[in-house]
């Protein structure tokens, strides 16, 4: 099945790395430092649609969620949040910048095993300087040929990152936890991918089971077991 | 003196649009805001310091600007500030990033004419999602091969891009109006360079008078004496 491949692209927060859980993290901070004005499954909620409301303007990042959660904290408390609690979610966001990289299980293993018999890239969705440096800070830096940074992962943005590398579509396989920003796309751009989901999947992420009911592509549990599908 | 060159870079901000004066009056409104506390004056150095405080954890752009707008007020104002002052801070963010684009005296024209006849390229520092989305408001996308949205403008960070482009040094000439960021990396990595200052620039984009002292560059004061430069 994927004999003819050969270039394979990664996505990086969650199929690497550990990153939604950290998103959890803060929002569940976020709620308890709220609690006062509000329930925590309204509190969630108003800041999952706040964050939708400003992904146009903002998109994908933690500089982005953090003036989100400092607008819903305003409003929800009807601008009577104290100001060191909007120091405390300031702080937040910039914690969020600074954990460390923490590398799923079997990721180093992998591309140990794929350098040289395929050409590696990342294409990860976020801000720029934020995944160049947990690129930098994960010490798997140098298994990448190429690393895309995207605002967006539609069709379109894989076709012009195809375009732009001189890269065949039929020649592509993505791995990736997001069906809606690493499988489906591929899929529709005529490349291969494979869907390994991450434990916990952003509101914003997920499909719907008619999006779902595909099989062109493989879900694996693990990404150790892309070696043996590979072979 | 250009007759090798095969390949154009432009800055972006303050080179082919408008956008320092943006940051100036924003920061003017941020003073006039926290007045209550402390002198503009006053207010501008601690705006200054907090973004370079923060510059290496947020980058460029208005996100992380609004970011440090928000510490700044909370801070000087020992957190008194009032909550819809903050709001207010979180408001010209937005503002910010939906100004509409304004072309530089002779940009288009200038394109228009070297466009067939050189490769042109963007290379622009900041914020990824916000760079792409002004370039696309622009309208002049259409005159550009590549963009290239890059978290530093170091001289390693131009030799990865050409590297990446497969462009040699020689074949380069970058315009802008950053000596900084714009003209001396260039220098340093074997490039040519043409200066055109804009008519303010940010204080951590300016340079000694030592670093200043090259005949290595040209400077214009408008970029249409480019073209009968390349002639």
């Amino acid at each position: 099945m994927y004999k003819d491949i050969k270039v394979i692209a990664f996505d990086a927060d969650d199929t690497l790395w550990v990153n939604e859980t950290y998103f959890r993290d803060a929002e569940n901070e976020f709620a308890a430092l709220l609690n006062d004005y509000e329930t925590e499954n309204k509190i969630h909620q108003e800041l999952f649609k706040k964050e939708i409301d400003n992904l146009e303007l903002y998109g994908y990042g933690v500089k982005g969620f953090t003036l989100s959660m400092i607008e819903c904290a305003l409003e929800l408390s009807n601008y009577q949040i104290p100001q060191k609690t909007l120091d405390r979610i300031l702080n937040i966001g910039k914690e969020m910048l600074e954990k460390p990289i923490e590398l799923l299980d079997g990721v180093e293993e992998v591309l140990q095993q794929l350098q040289g018999k395929y050409k590696l890239i990342v294409a990860t969705k976020g801000d720029l300087l934020d995944q160049q440096r947990k690129l930098e800070k994960s010490g798997i830096s140098k298994y990448f040929h190429h690393v895309e940074v995207m605002s967006e992962k539609k069709p379109i943005d894989y076709k012009k990152m195809l375009q732009r590398l001189d890269i065949n579509p039929a020649d592509l396989l993505m791995i990736g936890n997001s069906l809606k920003s690493d499988v489906l796309p591929l899929i529709e751009v005529g490349a291969s991918a494979i869907h390994i989901p991450f434990h916990t999947t952003w509101a914003h992420e997920t499909v719907s089971k008619e999006q779902k009911s595909t099989t062109d592509y493989k879900t694996l549990s693990n990404i150790k077991e892309v070696i043996d599908l590979l072979k």
